[in-house]
């Protein structure tokens, strides 16, 4: 039987995706091979991974002046590239710091010598909430957020405004395809595909062509944009099978009605938990109610001893992944696109039944 | 029905390995969730990723004094990270060009501005032997070498010997488990997993433990070998189920009888192909003999139209990959360890019919 599965990534995958990936493993649509023998230069994997960048512009609404890569090595090689690409000498890389993977981003432009302001920050609340006001430095290379935080639970609503000539850059790692979003109001949009749109060893990269032209013309081969473009991501060998099972994801989120459908049934899903913070005072949400993830969701019970009982009496009825990230403590459940409804209706029934007793 | 796959790279796996991973797609062990979903964190992945380190180093037959990564970003990634790691300012990087993948990183550590010398070169004779004569620049920080050349087919037969202090580095890809090797001489072993060890998507480093004091101190995370070895490959989340994957093929290694035994089947089978070019004029190696390569072996057909019909005739009768790497042309084939043997008698009949009728 398959568990309810509430980790924050790697994460549940639609199960009628994993039969299918099932049944074509050994020999892939007849051809007599696995996808993960496939060269990836031969014509059927040529047509996977083109498939999967299709469809995901498609999903997303965007044409033609986006470009999609499958790179390797997640977001925290992102946090890198990103600056070494885009903050010439005599500007200023910007960040919103909302705690955590935004932090690390940051970090990451100062450590490699970067002039790099932060330009708000919910540090003072415990990363509690999402900034709403702040002013760029002058002379900005570009505004860098994490739109969904995993950790904290906390989601932008609405998408910063940058002057023209400043870039908008995002992290959606964690909300990607989890409803409609204003995605051509960013320049670049990247992730690890392991929370809502495949397994873990895939990055995906969207980036606005015009903006190529500011690259850094004097960097190494794998950390230059440039480089991944002009190869179609094809530079190196791409993480394959991680792209084909991406693609077949796209293929569900595309066959079950697209971003409408799922912002609609994430909601569904989030309030059932959501529903049950504001009507006790039993499980309290970390986050102020307006900046609530959709997503990500981290709670506390009235103890640490309460908080280990519920996790280990939730995992021994087959919900798992309900332990809070080791840096911040208590419980989280994660909602992504995949996890079925009935997931969150028994984990709420659990809640309700665990407080009773408790 | 399965093809007999003789492509470069990703690559045929084990049959039984690829059956094994299909039963356990949907639920892996009965715990109820793929390997896809799992958290990296989770006690069940732990087992898997520490499981696979550990025999890779028993199959290889190291010690503690190394350290096996998994990282992303495949062995173009570690041709960067190689002289920013181990080539301080006042040092020299020394590599042995033994063609396109050999030179790719040597054009790496000299795009970051490193010294670099190229110590030796068979690219007067197109890179078809291994040079047996050289000597370091002044000042060595290391030397690199490509035990195997995917692409020309020819491979190390020896381990170059480097004085004391100076570091010996591999890009073992192509032939890594193919055969028992000196690896202790080496003080980083890497590669990409596509070839030998599993698929795409991941890369190993080998990496001898006392050389981390050496490493570069002002490095971007994710370029710094201390991150990783400090955080078990678990510094950002790993790319898992290639990790499983290759896991699942290190115990198969490992049951067949280790790498005597592979080397004894991988010999057996080059043998049925360079037997057919020793009694031919009409195939025609293009490798010197004693430096012929076990795993990948390339050649001519008598004009480029012949070369052609038997690629499309192999194909039609269930042999693919059988196509030269684009930059050299001709056939190829790559016979690694997970090839049949059935695999190259197939070849091998049908080579010898195709020169009777054409």
């Amino acid at each position: 039987m398959r568990v309810h599965n509430f980790s924050a990534g790697p994460a549940v995958l639609p199960e009628e995706v994993l039969k299918n990936i099932q049944e074509n493993l050994v020999d892939y649509k007849g051809f007599g091979l696995s996808v993960m023998e496939m060269s990836h230069r031969s014509a059927e994997y040529d047509e996977i991974i083109v498939g999967a960048k299709t469809r995901m512009k498609k999903i997303m609404g965007l044409g033609d002046d986006y470009e999609v890569l499958f790179l390797q090595g997640g977001a925290s090689t992102q946090f890198l590239m990103i600056p070494l690409n885009f903050c010439p000498d005599d500007k200023t890389a910007n960040y919103i710091d909302t705690g955590t993977w935004a932090t690390k981003a940051l970090k990451e432009a100062a450590k490699i010598g970067k002039k790099m302001h932060i330009v708000a920050s919910s540090k003072d609340k415990n990363y509690t909430y999402i900034p709403k006001n702040w002013e760029l430095a002058e002379n900005p290379a570009y505004l860098h957020i994490t739109t969904n935080n995993t950790i904290r639970g906390t989601e932008w609503k609405t998408d910063p405004v940058v002057p023209e000539g400043t870039f908008l850059f995002a992290d959606m790692s964690s909300d990607i395809l989890s409803k409609p979003m204003n995605f051509e109001k960013y320049d670049i949009i990247y992730g690890g595909a392991q929370k809502n749109i495949g397994p873990a060893g895939a990055t995906f990269v969207i980036i606005r062509k015009s903006i190529i032209e500011k690259i850094n013309p004097n960097l190494a081969s794998m950390l230059d944009y440039n480089t991944h473009i002009s190869k179609g991501s094809m530079f190196n060998t791409p993480p394959a099978f991680s792209i084909y099972v991406i693609g077949e994801v796209l293929k569900w989120v595309e066959e079950k009605g697209g971003l409408e459908v799922r912002e609609k049934f994430n909601i569904e899903k989030a309030n059932y938990l959501y529903n049950i913070f504001d009507n006790s005072d039993y499980y309290r949400g970390t986050v102020v109610k307006e900046d609530r993830s959709l997503m990500n969701i981290p709670f506390r019970l009235p103890s640490e001893e309460l908080e280990k009982k519920f996790i280990a009496e939730a995992k021994a009825k087959g919900m798992i992944g309900l332990k809070g990230h080791r840096s911040v403590g208590g419980c989280r459940a994660s909602v992504y696109n995949s996890l079925p409804m009935k997931a969150v209706q028994d984990l709420a029934q659990f809640m309700i039944n665990f407080e009773k007793k408790n």
